[in-house]
């Protein structure tokens, strides 16, 4: 494992020098480190596409599968395609980081297809954390797709961020639940200079009792640009709540196109966004404590994210 | 003027059997009615295309001008422009129903194309109700579309509803505002059975202080389909709020979706939307009240569009 890898690991995932429980390291496209357990099988794809087939088995309740990739170095593009078959009443933890790395003018780029079929009462938190490193001037790109399909009583809770250094995302997740299922996201972005980050929702529920919970809150700094669109379907009794929040500074700008579709009588959905710049009153406060104007406006955007 | 004509004007205008003030009556694309007066000039396009330019001049203060369109029978598809020119400083109010009537199996159809220009500080108060009425299968649509430019100051209030009988609606309505300059819009929407109604909003502010609210509230009965679009674009130091809330009963279904676009870091805009049937505990109390569950929906939905 590169040393490069390791800063990685640290900044984006579990990695305390190890890993416990089931883990693949993806380092440039090849796995470096693989494990399996009695209740977890990770094992390569065999169609020849690049990825792993995870097989969580049942029993599994209280474990940890840990799914790093990295990119540690420019003229990479890494593509990868990732599926996770949960079996029913399984409870894990699932921690799939990504950072890509580049100290020229080369670009590097992830690119992860992850998709996610929850079986009846499959219990699944899902933690993503994206980060871009390296002095090169080569743009760093990260576009997950993720696509996830809850069988009944379901639940998928996805915790993503963005944490800095990604010059380039493009992030696109779908979901459809049956009934009962429920999928949570929380989802963190900050930009900054001059980045780019786009972010697609659509979840559609189709079974009585389904509900959905999407947050999404982002800074844009610099003369970065965020767009953010979300489409919340209820075919079917459920309810769907979605909140997105922007703060902007300096030049950033921020588009956020949220949509609700109510197929249903008995569909109960809403949604909030409000985009904005930090209060001055916020500032003010924190000045008086003795922080410059910089150092308040970091401890601000740190408890927005946070 | 046909009596349908003058049943149509009792229910979507100020028709009192007479207009005060300014006032032209369209019917089946044709001038039955018109009455300039010293500050405000009513004429014909000179340019060849149907409809009427209006100069309403500085020195109009709490004058009402009145220019409802007929649809009397089917087989009409009447176009319609009419241009406003509004004064530096006047103050004004627009009254511009318009009804559609079919008694056979032929489509009747009203398109009106009106456009704004407001002098700095002009301001305009703008009622439009829209009605079909008539016991013919034909197709009742109304497609207004409405643009507006506010100069500095200057303010437009919209008051806008479809109260029954349209089958079909697509309205889109685009402003663009200067410094100070604030648009008003209270929008509402009823449609039932195999009704289908699309509106779009597009409000663009480009100079500081300008402000919008745009309140959209709709019910969505029988087989009937609704779309909501909107989008509010900040380029400025401004203050934008949409808010889209609609009961849906019966199978009827609703779709909003409104976007956010700040271009400018200290444009603050807010969004709230909320789908969902008539809650449960409102109907029950209005019948504890001795009314019958019809008459409970009937009271809440137009307490709810009030």
């Amino acid at each position: 494992m590169k040393s490069v890898t390791e800063q990685l690991l640290k900044l984006m995932s579990n990695w305390m020098g190890s890993f416990s429980g089931a883990y693949n390291v993806r380092e440039d496209g090849a796995c470096v480190g693989r494990q399996s357990t009695d209740n977890i099988k990770i094992e390569s794809k065999l169609d020849g596409k690049p990825g792993l087939d995870i097989h969580i088995l049942s029993g599994a309740k209280g474990e940890t599968v840990s799914i790093p990739a990295c990119v540690t170095h420019g003229d990479v593009d890494d593509l990868v395609y990732n599926d996770f078959y949960v079996g029913e009443g399984a409870e894990v933890t699932i921690v799939a980081g990504c950072g890509v790395h580049t100290e020229n003018g080369e670009p590097a780029r992830h690119n992860g297809i992850h998709r996610f079929f929850l079986s009846k009462n499959a219990k699944v938190k899902y933690v993503e954390k994206h980060v871009g490193t390296g002095s090169g001037q080569g743009i760093r790109s990260i576009d997950p797709v993720t696509e996830a399909i809850l069988d009944e009583g379901a639940v998928l809770e996805m915790d993503t961020s963005q944490i800095g250094g990604v010059d380039r995302t493009d992030r696109r997740t779908r979901a459809k639940l049956a009934a009962g299922a429920k999928l949570l996201i929380r989802e963190r972005l900050l930009t900054e200079k001059e980045q780019q980050a786009k972010t697609e929702f659509e979840v559609e529920m189709n079974g009585e009792g389904a509900a959905t919970d999407l947050v999404s809150r982002s800074v844009a700094r610099g003369n970065s640009h965020q767009a953010y669109r979300s489409r919340i379907v209820g075919n079917a009794p459920c309810s769907g709540h979605s909140e997105c929040d922007a703060l902007i500074a300096d030049h950033g700008a921020v588009d956020a196109a949220p949509e609700l579709t109510a197929n249903h009588g008995d569909a109960a959905l809403i949604h909030e966004a409000a985009i904005g710049k930090i209060a001055g009153e916020q500032i003010l406060k924190l000045r008086t404590l003795g922080l410059t104007e910089e150092e308040a406006e970091a401890k601000i955007v740190e408890g927005f994210l946070s």
